[in-house]
């Protein structure tokens, strides 16, 4: 296995040594004539061609005669999430991996073929296939420990507060959960249909850990689809949880007003200027030797009687 | 392959050269005629020629013997959605369109056969055929990408400030985001069936240019869906900011009542008209030397009171 | 093909002429005695025959022996939407339907026997019965055209204001789309099934036609499911727009409220009744010479202010 | 047949007479040494007997050899729905039931088997064992009738008012109505697999009846599904009445506050005391000969207006 | 059947003694090499040596020649739930079991095996491996009554009156059911490929016992689905509720604004200080000799029609 940086005529000169497996890993996809030189070399079909160069292909797998081709998304930053196509192609001893931007998840891999060690250097080009396959897959994992902590910080923030910016993050959450279940269910088809049809072109040994990443890509669709359904119930916790603090702020001021305009009343009977002169039936009280405390008195009944009533109802403290 | 001006008794005077593509596009299906003797011309079922001019089938395939046909809807105008359904018939050598009205996505067909380039003139009936069908598919991206707009501008719209236009436009998205799922859920079932079973009458060349077409009808399926359930959750954001809106108000509402409230009635108490000349109990107050100070400062203390309160709850800078 | 009133002793009577078709139309299900002897006569299972009885079965297929059965249900009148019971059989160059009431979606077809015309007097009795059942599948077109403009009128009315009359009208197009998709559910399923195990019974030439009912019926679930899926989408809009109107009234009020409360406060102060004769502390603002044009100002700066703040938060004018 | 009280010894003496129909009815599953000597005597598996006993199971068949047992829940009372389990063993001539209580709906086959009339005495024991089963799925549908009836009820009772009692009452019918639904889908699925499997073991004339049977259980399920959906919409009508009623409470509270808060100040002003002998400029209007009356007019005006405004809004008689 | 305390040297000492059933339980899987050990010993495929240590798998069945694999989750603590995962192996005559920590589900099949009694130690390895899946999926049933018991109280709770307490434990009970459901239907998938795909491996006898523990998964997912549907239903009754209840508030604070507002008007406006002096028209009433007793009359009159009028809109006593 050769590392070497290529341009469209080097491809040419690539010879594929019996017994050694071949990896090329095309970065940037603008240069369309490495592609198409690639794809002729490899005999690529020039409709996958076009979709290695489109870069908004669902997920899917593409079985040409004895070429087999894998079309994911990679993880490239979180928080909004940005993914990235990669296509894979293994044909023969020879893998191919075409990515639109520099920086991949194929650190581990790599790592690995140049310490010379494990599994990678002695097994096929299929091994090689899986295990690029794999880091892309994997790659879903730390993306989704990094929602679920963020949904449990936003759980505890909806049960101290009613936050606006909490609100917002949840939605978000949701609509990206949206996006990684579509993902997640596309690549999970994907993986599906390699591990059914791949029989003749796969080796068998390697079968097992193609089945594997299936299993990891249901597992990121399976989480994906559970986040999603924890963020809306998080946003129908958050609606009730403003609905009863309307409900509070409602009390509030019910209880203000059923005491304060009773009260009020009282005092603006007493402010009317009926000319006591005239006659003893206008505002007699206000003639009274303790006409004031009386009515005083008659005000402080009232209020508790109101208060009596919503404390009964249990409105004054909390509940 | 040739183009004219057709009428009815003309169809009978075509002649299908060996070795030639004919391609048919008939325009407006107003005249019954034309449809009748292409019909019997090309031996298409009477039933497929009623699904042809009642146009509101659903997108199916038909296999009648060795004739192919595919009925679809293609967008015809946007904001609302408009569209128009063209029956695509491949039979033998003859591939015939049957569209509602003029203007159609056909373009870069025709100008790929009058250029004479590419692989359209060199390769057979079956990829004309594939060729208009995918236009007519990809034809959905552009208004993909329009709503995909159209959401991200509400979103950010909502995030400012409640609008009325705002929701009903999101209402407006969401019901035709349902019925271009339904349609390309129904044109994804067709060009599966299409796949499937077009084994001995369309070349096998021909399958993974169709395979791609597939793929594009699910993609435009997967778009709308992703794009009303974004709305809907839309839907459930402005609502609950309606919610929250409220909410805000109603804390405006309650910190001036219970603030001035109280304060009302103090002044009210003071307001009243007792005899102070008939009893030293009758409102004494109103004849200390400080009795006015005295109020103004009680009444500044149970408003500070009532603000320390809404500030400790947080209500008074929003939260 | 002859029409005749028939008791249960005529049916005994009935020759089926070779080379003709026989269609026995029984109306009314009451006289038990007519479905047992056209049943015995034509060998219809007796679970069939109660089910012919009991109307309210789930449209079905039943093939037993050459026997077919299909039952589905008729509209009969609209808004609300009721719906009976027709079964038809076939067996050998019989058809026979049996209705629940007069009044039937037949008459086209009596009119092309009558008049001898079409290929229903010369094909089979399979095209009769295809004949009939088309009838009865699109029979629910009309209805499905009337809800369409229902729905396009209510959803005018929401847009224009909050109507209780409109709920309901939502809310029971809702509940008659429920009842619309269940049976067109199960017609499909019936449809499919008979489609695809009348190998033998029916004629290949008829099948295409019945394929055709089968894509009908599809249609009429397809516009079920999406004016249910509009009814929900209108419900929603009706009630989110309750809440803005809500939110509207509360800004009102709490406008109304936050202009007068303090007005009053200040007026209230003024008017308590503080001896300003007794000292000079004593509400001195009312011996001024321009105490009163003094506190009018104040009122008028301190509403302008309220007013201000309710312009630059947007609550004045709409929004 | 025979009929006979059993205890665990006495039903070694059962002997199962050629061309005899045995049917043993075991009401009560206290007594496990019943069920195990009856269990080892019909060699029936020791898990079904457990499962027998434990009566939490799903409805299931379980075709063991040439025995075949059928578990299904049976309506024992309504509102709230109690259901017990009845399991149903055809074993050879002999039909063997267990009900975990006293009281079934058994009584129509008795009767008939008593009267010696009907098919039920001239048919094996498959008949008898469909006709015991076809009791139990039809016991479902008076209960589903009686929803059916409560639902328009409550329907009517929504549309008068709000009442929390409605509330309460379509809450339970629609967690009731998922029990049931199920119940039913379970129930379909012994069903259509006791039809699908049971070839070898039931007499194929029986199997038009348990196909029968089957779609009763699909019609239970259809009813039950549908009711729940009702008893969701109305729920939401609900709802949404709850909101229109508070808006309406809101408008009330609204018009009362913007009529009398600016009357209120207006009055408040002219109540101050501003000592109108210290200069012309305090409280002039106080001293005019028309003051009274002019305020009053004013009064009546800004009232008039205020209705005026709430008129062209539409709040005040209803909409 | 032997019982010891193992390390990995230890593990090579293992001598599998024909007729009889190994049982081998590693608990705690911090040390990889006694994994690593067994799995050489026992022929476990790397991956799946992988997936016994990495704890967060799905539950899933691996088959690997004549090697059955079965990862379930098995409950730990509730309340939040905790699950840990248990790995089963099932090689010849050997059963291996991996548990993450201490503290299982098997000590029922402990005991059975200690007291030499029933079935366990008669039949083969088949049935252990079968006994110990049982004991796992079972544990679940405890855990699932007491969510009924929860979801009991907390429908009482609801009735009886708003607590935010209730909200949250019902949100948090939606939120565990999700959780059980995935696992549940993980498991019922698993154990269906296991019923399905292990007819070479498990003994035909051991099925039926399988097939029972496939419907006891399909119980749980049953209930977990149903507990969900129960809580989110009460989610909405809550919800519903807490609109009542601010209808009620708000009612009350109508009520009370609306008898009060006009009286304290018409309080104030007696207590206007226009001049009756000056002129006959400014304020007679204050000078008549029944001027007080009239207006009290007429706020009297005034009070009673309000209340009159909400009397007959049924806001007074409940409704």
């Amino acid at each position: 296995m050769e590392r070497a940086g290529l341009n469209s005529k080097g491809i040419r000169g690539i010879v594929d040594k019996p017994g050694h497996v071949t990896w090329i890993d095309v970065i940037g996809l603008a240069d369309a004539e490495i592609v198409e030189s690639i794809g002729s070399r490899y005999g690529i079909h020039p409709l996958l061609q076009e979709d290695i160069v489109h870069t908004h292909q669902r997920p899917k797998v593409e079985i040409h005669e004895s070429t087999l081709a894998l079309i994911l998304r990679m993880v490239e930053s979180t928080a909004p999430i940005v993914t990235e196509q990669v296509t894979f192609v293994l044909c023969g001893s020879t893998v191919i991996t075409f990515q639109e931007r520099p920086g991949d998840s194929f650190e581990p891999v790599r790592r690995r073929i140049r310490s010379g060690l494990g599994t990678i250097r002695s097994l096929g080009a299929d091994y090689t296939f899986y295990a690029l396959i794999d880091t892309v897959i994997d790659g879903f994992f730390p993306l989704m420990e990094d929602y679920g902590k963020t949904l449990e910080e936003l759980e505890d923030a909806i049960d101290t507060g009613i936050n606006k910016l909490v609100q917002q993050r949840v939605h978000s959450i949701r609509s990206e959960m949206s996006q990684v279940r579509k993902i997640a269910w596309a690549q999970r088809d994907a993986m599906q249909r390699l591990v059914t049809e791949a029989d003749g072109i796969v080796d068998p040994a390697t079968l097992p850990f193609l089945r594997d990443c299936l299993d990891h890509t249901a597992q990121v669709l399976d989480v994906a689809e559970t986040f999603r359904d924890v963020a809306g119930d998080m946003r129908d916790l958050y609606f009730t949880q403003i609905s009863l603090r309307t409900n509070d702020v409602m009390k509030l001021l019910t209880i203000i007003s059923t005491i304060f305009m009773p009260l009020s009343f009282i005092a603006g009977v007493y402010g009317m200027n009926f000319n006591a002169e005239v006659s003893r039936f206008n505002m007699p009280e206000t003639q009274w030797y303790l006409g004031y405390p009386f009515v005083l008195a008659v005000m402080a009944t009232t209020a508790s009687v109101m208060l009596g009533y919503f404390h009964r109802k249990g409105w004054l403290f909390g509940q």
